[in-house]
């Protein structure tokens, strides 16, 4: 009972900003590392970051400063990127299936290069962005990689032959093709099946007088989750190795959009302890995040964050962790318990790390009552 | 070609505010019909109106003035309710894992009644809210809800009789027990069991001299889902029947939690068609409402809202129904398809009938880029 007391002595004091749980801390000079990690170690490949991965405005800014270019996925997107000093011209507008509005306002924005993955949405972007120039988005496995993208977007390498010749006879530039082999991939080697693929679709779109040049080689690129991944030179070779071997001297252009791969490393979510209650032989730890409040990541158990608690020692154990609401599908982590220390009690800190990427933005705007999770910049 | 164009003209003009789209209309006099109807099926028995399901202010301080009690699961909500006029002792605070702050606060504002499922929030309540009156949280199987609760909450009727007995020992009012069978619940018989195990938890208490008086009875009740459910008054008489059985004459005070129950069928999600496409033999309609702005209960397919397409007549086929995000989990139905007009097109409206419950609440605060899903009064 004592720490108990203890802990809620320090909770009735005024507490500063920067120690307000839940909170995302935020470090861009981290997320610029990551983005000059990138950069080094893929050379000749655009890095457009993925703004759906942490839109924060400081972040966008410096990012705009260090060189990046971005890949967005609406309007809002966009107009964020611009704001932050970005020009036109280094954005890709990757979502494959778009508002017509949000096609017109980027066009009219200056927006001049668009992902499809159908006849229908080339159609719909000659239309309202006239010449624009189009990738066409392939279909891939998603295996390899703890949150697949692969089931709502993309085409066979057949259908993307046959939807850039369509954007050519309608007037828009072929300029190649686009795919995402899903994010946190831990596998190099699914880079493989979809450049061999690209450099088909190039041949074959080449012998029809067309000039495919640009290859966007997605995201997936890993940050510090449980369970590791290969360093990031091992990517790099491999889809150096991948494209010289499916292109040989005529290596298309490249770009990569990488969210996580920048920041997901750059944020650590700082919650604390509610409650830690025994159910049957069960240890359960109550977080005040959840799954409503940023941590969507963790639904199905995808993504497996490290956790730290700052200042204990001492044995650990299992636990089920789950979130402050009253949903009972605010559960982080029970199928695979976590290992905290046997410790740990009410008002103890417990950060989630490498948490940067898919939190603050995934938050809901206020189940239960509570806030979206805020960030702080340290 | 000519049905997309003209819709496209359709969006370029100026849309007022209650056309913008997606939406969630709320009819606040059918969230009253809702409540005044479980009022009068189940006389008797306060209705506790839980506010997670939809905070609208104005839905709020509606219901105060009909008359409606709440439930609340943090201060936020606590706040809410007393700014739409309800006095303290009108609220339950049933979220049984609390922040310690948000007990002192509810406490302070003179909220009285509060669930609790183990000794250590029990522990908590005394310290933080002396001489509250408590309500210990049954676990139920939740068999038969399409959005079961069970396993994250409960404790079983020995654990319960041991929590209420430390309760009166740490000066706290044991008033009795509390359960939720699921919601969306489509089976009368789900209140069974657990009101069985409260006459046998009471029996217990009673002979150790306690006084136990109120069970509540949760939410559950249910909205006009694809599915269907019986009508409320098979609920009413299931109740009245096992609380006749098992308590006899000595019938305890009673209460719910309805949510969905009450302002589901007052909500619809007014939605646009962003693309249809054909992917293989699949037509894939994608909507400019999804996963992250506000129909998370799609999850696992599980509460499954009707649609409606005004104006569109002819025939039907099946189709996966997709969300705005370039997120792949942005998903509502596939492994099930639903059934449209072939005839439906880009632009065209599609309405989610009976979503008054868990959209608004559930939205992101803006996942790629989307802003969270309005609220329309109607």
């Amino acid at each position: 009972m004592t720490s108990t007391v203890e802990h809620r002595s320090a909770h009735d004091r005024t507490t500063p900003a920067e120690a307000v749980t839940p909170r995302l801390e935020l470090d861009v000079t981290r997320a610029l590392e990551g983005y000059d990690a990138l950069v080094s170690t893929l050379p000749g490949t655009a890095v457009h970051y993925a703004v759906k991965a942490n839109p924060d405005p400081t972040l966008l800014r410096a990012l705009v400063q260090a060189g990046s270019h971005f890949d967005v996925a609406s309007q809002a997107e966009t107009d964020a990127c611009l704001a932050a000093g970005a020009v036109p011209d280094d954005l890709v507008f990757s979502n494959p299936v778009k508002r017509r509005a949000d096609v017109v306002s980027a066009a009219r924005s200056g927006v001049r290069l668009f992902v499809v993955d159908s006849p229908e949405e080339t159609r719909k972007l000659a239309e309202a962005a006239p010449g624009a120039r189009v990738l066409c988005r392939l279909v891939t496995s998603g295996e390899g990689s703890d949150w697949p993208l692969s089931r709502k977007f993309g085409c066979s390498t057949g259908e993307a032959v046959a939807v850039l010749r369509l954007a050519a006879t309608l007037g828009l530039d072929p300029a190649g093709v686009s795919f995402h082999v899903g994010s946190q991939q831990r596998d190099p080697l699914a880079w493989r099946a979809p450049i061999d693929a690209s450099a088909r679709i190039f041949a074959t779109l080449r012998a029809d007088g067309l000039r495919p040049h640009l290859v966007d080689l997605g995201g997936g690129f890993p940050a510090a989750h449980e369970g590791g991944a290969p360093p990031l030179h091992c990517y790099a070779a491999a889809i150096h190795s991948f494209l010289g071997r499916a292109f040989g001297a005529d290596r298309p252009d490249t770009l990569i959009e990488p969210g996580r791969g920048v920041v997901g490393d750059a944020g650590t979510v700082v919650t604390r302890v509610i409650a830690v209650l025994s159910r049957g032989d069960v240890r359960w730890v109550y977080l005040d995040c959840g799954v409503f409040s940023g941590l969507v990541e963790t639904r199905g158990e995808a993504i497996r964050y490290r956790l730290h608690t700052p200042g204990l020692e001492g044995p650990t154990g299992p636990c089920v962790l789950a979130g402050p609401t009253c949903d009972s599908t605010d559960v982080m982590y029970e199928c695979t318990p976590v290992e905290l220390p046997l410790a740990l009690a009410e008002g103890d800190e417990v950060r989630l790390q490498s948490a940067g990427a898919y939190t603050s933005c995934y938050s809901t705007v206020g189940f239960n009552g509570f806030d979206p999770l805020p960030t702080v910049l340290v």
